[in-house]
């Protein structure tokens, strides 16, 4: 605001809300006047609910999921299959497939790809507790879920290599059509990829 | 999430993030992991933000602009020129205006419009707050800045009527071509509007 308006709390709260992804400047001050406007149903709540998170949630020891929990819900879950580790780069990663629930399985969150240029190698991702795990025994498959991008796959290979002189089997998500997704929208990559491994109808 | 994969804090944070304007379910969800990660830069000082708010800022009794003072920070403003009232509808609109700065008059939130399908009545707004106000005496000019809608100018015609027998200048803004507005994309009645009140150039 070019004038102060209004106590500095509300242009505190906007200035905040506008580093929050998914809003700008302007929906922040949008968003700031709906909270404040519903401060019983929401602003109240709201800030309850970060203040609890601020103080709960932690970094999983284990996976590097994020949990109110050390180690996280999923780690400890008996229900869980301890013999396959789903590695991923990020946990919204984890929570996508999760969402997909498609697996019973355990994961690992990476914490990023391996990037020389961006001066992320072996040391600033989770790969050591990665073999750590799987050293100590008890998996049978190490699923590697990162990305289809060329970080992801250096990644990927990288973890093949150190995981190589180890009883586990390493996979990786197939390739193919989106589901939903229309052949003529898709990349050559993608569409040979996916005739290489078309299997029977 | 379909299954529970953490603990009830971050779902609650989700849920609640959604229901902010500009964030949906799937944006929630970033911003919730986004605040986790940045913990001590963002998370913290939101929740403490959030919660400032929440319990400091008020509806201003006299002009319903929110602050954390009552009466706020523009209706105690000595430098501000008590003899106009600017009516909006809502303090958005009064934000908007402060940041074009081009007044330096007070305001007057009615709340809303008169919409009689929806209930809205003139007791829904403050419109007999507005009465009074002026009533007071030392108001010489009223802006009525509602939106150029068929509601907003059934309410500027409703509170003209109402302010008919008092001594005091109503206005309005003037319809005319947006700044840095291609004429092509705009309506007929704007560029009539524009045509008629030409000026000299």
């Amino acid at each position: 605001m070019s004038k102060r308006i209004a106590g500095p709390e509300i242009e505190r709260l906007i200035q905040l809300l506008a580093k929050v992804p998914g809003l700008g400047p302007r929906s922040a001050r949008r968003a700031a006047l709906h909270l404040i406007k519903k401060k019983d149903q929401l602003l109240g709540p709201l800030a309850g609910a970060m203040a609890d998170a601020r103080d709960k949630v932690r970094v999983c020891s284990t996976c590097g999921n994020v949990d109110t929990a050390d180690p996280c819900m999923i780690c400890t879950d008996p229900k869980r299959d301890a013999a396959m580790i789903i590695v991923v780069e990020d946990v919204s990663d984890l929570w996508a497939l999760e969402r997909a629930g498609a697996m019973n399985a355990r994961y690992h969150v990476l914490g990023g790809v391996l990037s020389p240029l961006d001066g992320i190698g072996p040391d600033q991702l989770t790969i050591k507790q990665l073999v750590d795990r799987v050293s100590e025994g008890g998996v049978s498959e190490v699923v590697l879920a990162v990305n289809a991008t060329v970080e992801g796959q250096t990644t990927a290979h990288y973890l093949t290599d150190q995981l190589a002189h180890m009883e586990v089997k390493i996979t990786r998500l197939a390739h193919g059509v989106p589901v939903g997704g229309e052949l003529d929208y898709l990349d050559e990559g993608t569409l040979a990829a996916a005739l290489k491994s078309r299997t029977i109808f």
